[in-house]
């Protein structure tokens, strides 16, 4: 199967890579929401965030702490937005952690918007759905 | 310094709580993006993604990895959006990962466009920035 991440990785498809180890490449997104959006994956192919095999979770979240940092640092951003899409709105199915630069009034809070409420006793039914779910054997 | 989420960790404000462990507390947002969005956090007040410490990087992401799948197993959505915010649109100055169920349709893409584009040169420049960053002592 062809991923255009695996080819990035592999070093066969091009890209501004900002971090490079044995596990991980971080690159600029070619399409960014704001100007220094990096997008940081495993090179192993795993899909979404549940996938990723357990030895990697802290080198994974160690260098976004690190870009998000960067963000700051290097770009003079004011803060940063992390984020992963799980299959639903993932572009690539080769699981990335969007690291995007934030500086306030740039646009992006409005996204979070608008919010939904809950009725009645529903948010008590839908913790115990997630609660339920959390206690099944993975 | 009074912190909301440092109260609910402790106990002393209600919350749905979905999970808890001796580092982590996870509840439902009271105002979701949609219905079973989750906010997870450390019990330690720390303020943003690169604050983290080390030895809560894994614990920290293999919670979001059960959250993530949980949105799926325990709520029927098709995949999750999983997010930080630091510092710029952070609600809560209390760390914490928002774990979103996703379904298609569901509106949320829009959140990642307009994208912008990089001028002729500047996406190098932009990435030798972060690689100057990355490389700084922390």
């Amino acid at each position: 199967m062809a991923c255009l991440f695996c080819d990035i990785a592999a070093g066969s498809v091009e890209a501004h890579r900002v971090l490079q180890t044995e596990q991980l490449v971080a690159f600029l997104d070619i399409r960014p929401v704001f100007k220094g959006h990096v997008l940081l994956m495993p090179r192993e192919h795993v899909v979404t965030l549940p996938d990723l095999p357990a030895e990697l979770r802290d080198p994974f979240l160690a260098a976004g702490q690190q870009l998000a940092a960067a963000m700051v640092t290097g770009l003079g951003a004011q803060g940063s937005f992390v984020a992963m899409n799980n299959t639903v709105s993932q572009s690539v199915p080769h699981l990335h952690m969007h690291v995007v630069p934030r500086t306030k009034g740039d646009g992006l809070r409005g996204f979070f918007w608008p919010r939904t409420k809950y009725a009645e006793g529903e948010a008590a039914a839908f913790a115990r759905s997630l609660v339920n779910a959390l206690s099944q054997p993975g």
